[in-house]
């Protein structure tokens, strides 16, 4: 096939075979032409939001489950909304294609003092701002184009990391040839021969090895290779708190999540292996538990393994063919039973009762989407029943992040069900999307946790601080204001009030639960985390 | 005076100094420790924000009443939710200091991996981001904590642009001497002789001279002198649309607004004049008409006068001295009666009618804020009774902005009811602030108009395009939701229905009023924007 097509119409070819159905974004001036031809190809849909922070969050959680998320907004107004957005995504290792519809290229050969700039004549600045975050950033031209569509998409699959396009309005619309689309992107391949002679070399002296996954397996699709590789060899596996959810808590492999000595489910598994494998672990201050995990023998990243410059996809590839002719005694599973939690029905809910009774209502199949506070501290120390995703950002850390990545996470997995978890300081951020994903037709749970403020901030300084304090919102009200009424809502004050919500919610319809917590409750977690930052991140 | 206080106790005085008696933000737990100390400061008020978007808008309309705002909040996730707004401020002209709480010295020396970071070790990406949009910032070090406050300010001041501060969290309570509280920060005074004896020159061989206001004149505080210059001299006024409201529409000397040929309202003073100075003017595209505009024989920008380097204050000194010794005759006055507007009572609200009936209604002395859109190109062609402030964004654009700058211009000025002129569309983007306002005691009202999504787009380009759609929210249930119900709301259709709503309104309660237009109904100078906009801007 070799017609002439648009450059947008291009791009959106490139999107579609990177697996993206749903365009994420703003409206604005300089994007209308963009728009108008993108979505001319088929199987692309536009699913626009109130505000761009909002877009981004939302394109974010999409691409965790989808491999690639495209993000479309205007110059100057628009994009630096989502620039928080897209640094999480930076942050967290998502790969969303910031596109920026930009003034025309004859505007800015001149010079000319349009809006949105800064009326200054200069029309790089917001792209260098974007460039402390992105891993590849290309303003298209005419005579490369494609080309540089074709830059941008690549680095952004192979890093997962975030990149950025900026289409100059009448390039939008430029002919370009549709020849390369005949030929799909594909990342590079790394040799590896050498890690895998090292991770030989390693594995045969060892007796009590241990995979740490950490959130690029998830990232990268690799669950299903690093499983493979560990049943083969029958290597015990512990997960990061960046990467709950992704192993079945009941599989015989899968020894609980771990964050040094703050989180550690498996029984000091990782502490007594003679060899820590990390796959795609990050060692931040929460993740690591501040700094207490026992650094790994072999550590995996994006791009390198073993010491070796190797991408992450050929390392645990090379690590698969090696555990094929391995095989470990696994140890023992013990049981975690956690002691119960001393709370009655008729109790007021707590930060203790409420993952406790939300732990044992929660079905297989849906994904949890916690926001950053008390809803992930809390949440993060559930049991998982099988096949649930678990969406939450432990590096970036951005309180309303959730919200909005509900409506990504259900448009990329229509299948399986949302349930939000967010306290209402979060929720007040970005409230808008409860109408778009109202509008989009997704039925979420959605548990409001109604705390009075700023609770993770009263956990960690100055619980009595006026600041901590938020405006009380009226939120079941509120929720069916933003979506014309298609919700069922709920305030609930008791656990057996909490019980029965869940259980009478309907299956197909929009929930909205507000759960009353007191406003200095806090998640256990939450307590040794704010004990720990006081002396660490200091 | 000299005593050892904290920094951030140094900092608060500074800005009370400076006339600020509010904070705007949204605490994090990088910024707590700042906020606890700064906040002790007497006559400085917190004022939080659901986000940080929201936050900074509010600190600019606030800046541009006050000659200062302050923008508190947390390292990423909290500053870069507010750089569209800081960059609104500087392509306005506005001097709003944005102080972000950041990582402490020890984490950063050590490159430690912390949330809220890219988990790269590196913690100059944000700061780097932001100085593409402020004229100066600084991280505060041990050794020149005082030094460097004081030069953030002064330079927000003296140019007024944003700028950056970023506090270490250890750094908040460093003690530092207080003796530099002693002396005010001032700004430069640059030399005018030469100056002077030019505009002498150029004023001596003119006979119809006159003076075009921008917003620079309001924002430095300069309308007085300009005015007295003027009065003086006998010489006429118009302004730009970004400087409207700065001078009585009843005063002889102002002929009305000016846009090239776009808009006209002093029937070609401009274009008959011998000798044209401009007074802190810009030309982008919207405030010239697409560049229709004559291009002034002598003109002051914040740094250059006249070709020389004069700051502005001491520029406009200049010209009123020398206008001291002249007297020109100004020309007629013309009637500038416009037809009257054709509706009847009974006609659905059109964009016509709408701003006709707002027009006759607007009591003098509130403050109206005009969001970008139909809200924008509408209301900025009515009269305005006397001592009229009138906020709007016409060289940034970025919609949303009007709403939560009410808070900040109703904080600035509360004697001053502000009037919200604003589209669904833009609403969406930052409803939050609503609860803000009512939070904060403030009694806007608000005209909602609700035309069903973006119409300035559906003006621009592709009217029927699905993107400029919106999800359909309950307006006035969702105000009585925000507010705890301290709201007084109606939906209106008709003009008689609008204007029996605005009589109605009580005069001491937050009112929202839903006023339903069409949705491609788009007010005359929209229009004729779209039409230039598509010849001009691409």
């Amino acid at each position: 096939m070799d017609e002439r097509i648009t450059v947008a119409e291009y791009l959106g070819h490139r999107l579609r075979q990177a697996g993206v159905e749903h365009l994420f974004g703003v409206p604005g001036d300089f994007n209308l032409t963009l728009l108008d031809h993108l979505t001319t190809v088929p199987g692309l849909h536009w699913t626009g939001s109130p505000n761009e922070l909002n877009a981004g969050y939302a394109a974010d959680a999409y691409a965790r489950r989808k491999g690639l998320a495209a993000l479309v907004t205007t110059y100057g107004v628009g994009e630096l909304s989502a620039l928080n957005a897209v640094a999480g995504s930076a942050a967290e290792d998502v790969p969303v294609v910031h596109i920026v519809g930009s003034p025309s290229t004859a505007a800015v050969s001149t010079g000319r003092k349009v809006h949105h700039t800064l009326a200054d004549g200069v029309f790089g600045h917001f792209e260098r701002a974007f460039a402390e975050v992105c891993v590849h950033s290309e303003t298209l031209t005419a005579e490369r184009a494609a080309e540089q569509i074709d830059a941008v998409l690549l680095a952004a699959r192979t890093h997962r990391k975030p990149a950025y396009l900026s289409v100059p309005m009448d390039l939008a619309t430029l002919k370009v040839s549709s020849a390369p689309l005949n030929t799909p992107l594909r990342q590079p391949v790394s040799p590896t021969a050498e890690l895998e002679r090292d991770l030989t070399e390693s594995l045969r002296t060892a007796t009590r090895p241990v995979f740490v996954v950490g959130h690029l397996v998830p990232r990268y699709g690799l669950v299903p290779a690093v499983l493979k590789a560990a049943r083969a060899a029958n290597i015990p596996i512990v997960t990061t708190l960046a990467a709950k959810g992704v192993i079945d808590e009941s599989d015989p492999l899968h020894f609980g999540d771990h964050a040094g000595t703050m989180v550690d489910a498996s029984g000091g598994l990782v502490t007594d292996a003679d060899l820590v494998i990390e796959l795609g672990t990050v060692h931040t201050d929460l993740l690591t538990g501040f700094f207490t995990h026992r650094v790994g023998d072999v550590h995996f990243s994006a791009t390198r393994a073993g010491g070796h410059d190797v991408l992450f996809p050929d390392a645990v590839a090379a690590l698969a063919r090696v555990c094929e002719d391995l095989r470990f005694s696994l140890p023992d599973k013990s049981s975690q039973d956690r002691p119960a939690a001393g709370h009655s029905d008729e109790d007021a809910v707590s930060q203790e009762s409420l993952w406790s009774v939300v732990e044992s209502w929660l079905p297989p199949g849906t994904a949890v989407l916690a926001d950053t506070g008390t809803a992930f501290f809390g949440s993060v120390r559930m049991r998982l029943p099988d096949d649930t995703v678990y969406v939450g950002q432990p590096v970036w850390n951005s309180i309303g992040y959730a919200l909005p990545a509900t409506l990504g996470q259900g448009l990329a997995e229509p299948h399986r069900r949302p349930v939000l978890l967010v306290g209402d300081g979060a929720a007040q951020m970005t409230v808008q999307e409860l109408s778009t994903i109202a509008r989009a037709g997704l039925t979420p749970i959605v548990l409001l946790i109604n705390n009075d403020g700023y609770t993770i901030e009263r956990a960690l300084q100055s619980p009595k601080a006026g600041y901590n304090d938020i405006a009380p919102w009226d939120w079941t009200s509120l929720a069916v204001s933003l979506t014309g009424g298609a919700v069922w809502t709920r305030t609930v004050w008791t656990n057996a009030e909490l019980r029965r919500a869940l259980h009478e919610a309907p299956a197909d319809e929009f929930v909205v639960l507000e759960v009353v917590v007191d406003a200095f409750d806090t998640p256990p977690l939450l307590k040794e985390l704010a004990e720990r930052n006081s002396g660490g991140a200091k």
